[in-house]
């Protein structure tokens, strides 16, 4: 059975991942949505929310193939520790390309037994990035294109919740 | 009439910055310099310093067509309340780029009445970045060449006010 | 009265092109776009079927305020001829940009009194290239999606009347 | 039975090519290299050429998942064909990435139930490119560091017969 | 005599520096490394501690035209007081060469009696960076490949002493 | 003695080229301009042609430490018969420099003696690309801010020979 890991912070999870999780779960035989806990820049939702955001959302894809699962160690030894013999990370430019690039190149120093394979992203979904959906809807902006409903719904409450950002 | 806002942070405005102000004039009716306002990263000069600095300079360009407003919300909404069809953004190489690139497409979800048109700075300026003429003053090396005089002047006061930054 | 002009070769006219006129048609009181005549490159169609080809498609688009106009002189002189201000460039990526940038750069020096302009084509249009497009249609693959329908079928009668390129 | 299909011109195959193939055929149940066959440019070595040497040095990788077919027709429709859900690309760097990018825009929309991978060559092998391996062998350059030995004899041979390329 | 300075902050040196420095010392007749010190981000490892580990490694290199100096004035400024005529960057890739070139852009306006030139860090050590180096032994990985033992002892010794980055 | 070699078509020699000499030749004792010959793609000037206009610039420039010479092999083994230990490159932009990577990891599996180093240009010349020089002339522009002047008058003069390109 081919195990592929999906990494992310997913604060909050995009439509553009939706896109990359639905594309990546074609590619192996059970795909594990990697969510990362612990880190260090504050997020605006906690480790727990984080998980059961992405939980429920993934629910929502067809197929029975797709778990949701926390970690906070090196994304490789998370990779080997579940099994897996893929990386999924989506690609929405060149600006991302670099870094991933680099980082994948440390990676299989790491443990070259597991692939990195990059996907591109709808080129519709392309734009969007975690950050820039706070950032709007802290403004108040519209984030309804960005987002699943549920997410928005989210989002909106915690902005409410939390105010501007100083 | 034809409306553009050219958004910034311009702490401090550089010759890069003015560069830009100049051509965007040309390409509407009025142009209205946007000044961020309550920005999260502790700027140099505050809001109205950096309002006043701006008007100071913007006065200097010859032509009756632009003004300098600050604004604290999402741009595509600055835009749309100054009444403005048009966004102007300075590029100075591919790093820029794709930043404005991303922001753009995320702009155009947000509000499609109004067109993001990039200007290539005057390749002399075009290495002139406000957080690098910070620096430079901050070790006591010359910035003449990245910005005009009077705002030599003040970013020198405030380096010796306040010190090299720990 | 602004001008502005758009030029391109437009072997064939694509939605991608599309896209950029009708933005571009909003940021001028006249947009004249440019077709390149007397290539070097053999084109699909000639001279006279891509000027006739470019009216016919850009009549469809509302307004009043393009004209189509064909050049073989430099992009500047012809600019200049026409009375344009700006020149406006549709950037689908970042190698897009690097090449449009060095032009752009050499172009200011050829005549700083006219300004050009980078404006981003719809995300979903982006990847669209006259080039990608024919040899989709030499293969015989569908091109419905990256042209209009009166193109397509310029297209495809031009692959039957030449055959596979050799 | 997931199949992936892994294209190139392989003119002539280098250890990049190797390498990828190596890597994309622990992602597929079955990978299939598409040799493209009847290209314009006239490359150093035929069809019949290109497609033995790569089954030669394909028959070295351990495993038996792998075979070679030529192709003269679209990628997406050859893979469609073969029964692919898979096609895989190498990436060496970001040139290669922009171009790859905007060919996976259009094949998507000519086929939407292919997925593109892009996997990244080993770091050794990225800067090998078969033009630049032709390039030295003209001049007399030794390649053995970038094909494999046999492929080196193929190459030097073809050299010696056809001379300095004019 | 040609003196260059190859600047940088070595929290910790990697082969990647090493490889730069001893490239770098076959330019020039004597090459200076440059630690900064008193810099805003905490580093791992303080001023001595740098500055002796650089010194430690750096006597490994064969040759006897390596020094290792701090400073914590303009890089330009440090380099002249030196008697340097050449800065030494190494670059990794694109990401990397697109901010070193607006660097040196707006060096070039501060001392144009300096000139800065690139090399390319050997392939196989492009991907290393400092950065992910500490990232990867504040998780337990290793990274043997990525610095020389003396620098792994060190920095896991460091680890074990200040524990996982909250 | 440190001698240099930088490499290039110099069909004409710009002034980007005379700036990535001058600051060549501050690096090395002495600098071997390489011009290339036999080249694939015919020329607007022989090869007599170029090595004259090449040696002819050159000695416009101060100092006594640069020589023309030219050369149809690999640059790698020219570099090596002239005794070189460094290779200059000149950047123009980030496009340039992928294209340079490239090449250079390849040179370096050639010949690791010889260490490629990159030059930016002076950002006033970075957009001058010596086919744009000639594409210009040939519709009549005017070139004098891109070459010297009596390399102006070698262009003009081939051009009124030679017509407009077919």
């Amino acid at each position: 059975m081919r195990i592929g890991v999906y990494p992310g912070t997913f604060d909050p999870i995009t439509l553009g991942h939706m896109d990359i999780i639905q594309r990546g779960a074609q590619l192996v035989d059970h795909l594990i949505v990697g969510v990362t806990t612990n880190i260090a820049k504050s997020p605006m939702f906690s480790d727990e929310e984080r998980m059961e955001m992405v939980r429920r959302e993934v629910a929502q894809i067809p197929g029975a193939n797709i778990s949701v699962v926390g970690f906070s160690s090196l994304l490789m030894d998370f990779a080997e520790a579940q099994g897996a013999s893929v990386v999924i990370r989506g690609i929405r430019g060149v600006t991302d390309f670099e870094y991933e690039y680099q980082l994948t190149g440390m990676n299989r120093q790491l443990n070259d037994r597991i692939e990195t394979v990059f996907l591109m992203a709808d080129v519709a979904l392309q734009p969007i990035a975690s950050r820039l959906v706070k950032e709007i809807a802290l403004y108040g902006g519209a984030i309804h294109r960005f987002v699943t409903d549920a997410v928005r719904i989210d989002v909106e409450k915690r902005v409410r919740e939390t105010g501007l950002k100083g």
